[in-house]
């Protein structure tokens, strides 16, 4: 029985509410499925987005940079922060302008971002991402250096309020758009894993590691993501 | 020879400088290659970060949604915004947990965000999204209704400051990780298009548009929709 992220208007979809979800299930999946997200804050009054890397455990989110990048530093202290992460599943034709869409699965994630202090506490959430992307992967690495852990800047954001929005199937136009010819339709779009690039020196003679047999070329990188997170 | 957008402290890089431009070009490149934005703005000094598609045309990006939208509406009159655009290219696995990386291509675009007034100029607005992903489709579809284009809150902002970065290639590991034995490399990941998938009702007997010549399956979404936007 999933719990669920209770809505303020915040959060509450005003729109298509019933493209709109709360429970932690529906949450988890679309965050889980990603590696990537765009995360939103507030300087001196202006937005920023920044792209990066994150991973979850229960209902925190985690993301790193350079201790001394702009957004880490920002965030040190205790700062608000939207959390967005956008699957794109297909583009959607109709025959009118207007019932064009986009099938997607997105979510909106708000809390606050603070700095994680601590050797230990940064270098134990590193490995858990290295693990959580690669199962198993962090023992096949070379440990880290404290003075390497000291440049990390670690960020946990509790999730205090999120939606899960998606679109998905085909077409929805209106009987005024079956007298066109226009081809209509979805055409689909994945992002999929390609042919592994190996290291030409570091890797000369090294075997593809267990913890990357997930990642096979042609698989769907939000598929292998969303195993990996279970593993 | 390219324009360039002068950076100021709000979006000059901080830190791996070598990895940001900022003239037109490059941004432009990495604009051009996505119809997925996120648009950060603030509403009562709460970050928000909202997906949605958008377009390019000179210095100006536009997006549109619902006039009943919470974003649209709050950008109506006007509204500071950042909008953030990043392709993922690439997994980079080294042989320490520090030296993992990500290729990408990212921009950050700052500017006001408006809505743009007038019938006419949302309908040829909406026509020119719908053909700058599928060169010269609006022809070949159902004329939009008043009704249909006054549903449509459009936006435009003028990029202000802009800059891109991206990551690619290899591995940039230390020498000290070459002791050690775990696999290293890239891992691709790139947005695929796949199989068509008709509308069963409508498009039965239609074939597929020439304005879809450039959708094939297995086809790369960024290199295709670079290639629409100069059509």
């Amino acid at each position: 029985m999933s719990e669920t992220f209770n809505p303020t208007t915040r959060s509450k979809a005003r729109r298509k509410a019933d493209r709109a979800a709360y429970d932690e299930a529906s949450v988890y999946a679309v965050l889980d499925a990603a590696v990537l997200c765009h995360v939103g804050y507030v300087l001196d009054g202006e937005p920023f987005v920044t792209p990066t890397t994150f991973w979850r455990e229960g209902r925190k989110l985690y993301w790193h940079g350079s201790a001394a990048s702009r957004m880490i530093r920002a965030q040190g202290p205790g700062l608000p922060v939207c959390v967005t992460v956008t699957h794109m599943d297909g583009l959607v034709l109709a025959r009118s302008g207007i019932a064009h869409s986009m099938n997607y699965r997105s979510v909106m994630a708000f809390g606050t971002a603070r700095m994680v202090e601590g050797l230990e506490a940064r270098r134990e959430a590193m490995s858990a991402f290295i693990d959580r992307l690669y199962p198993d992967r962090s023992a096949e690495l070379r440990p880290a250096l404290d003075q390497e852990i000291k440049q990390i800047g670690l960020v946990e954001m509790t999730i205090e309020e999120a939606s899960a929005k998606s679109r998905s199937g085909g077409v929805n136009g209106t009987d005024l758009d079956e007298d066109w010819n226009a081809w209509s339709g979805v055409i689909p779009v994945a992002t999929v894993i390609g042919a592994r690039q190996a290291d030409a020196v570091r890797s000369a003679g090294a075997s593809s590691s267990p913890s990357l047999d997930l990642y096979l070329p042609g698989a769907r990188l939000d598929e292998v993501l969303a195993v990996a997170h279970k593993i």
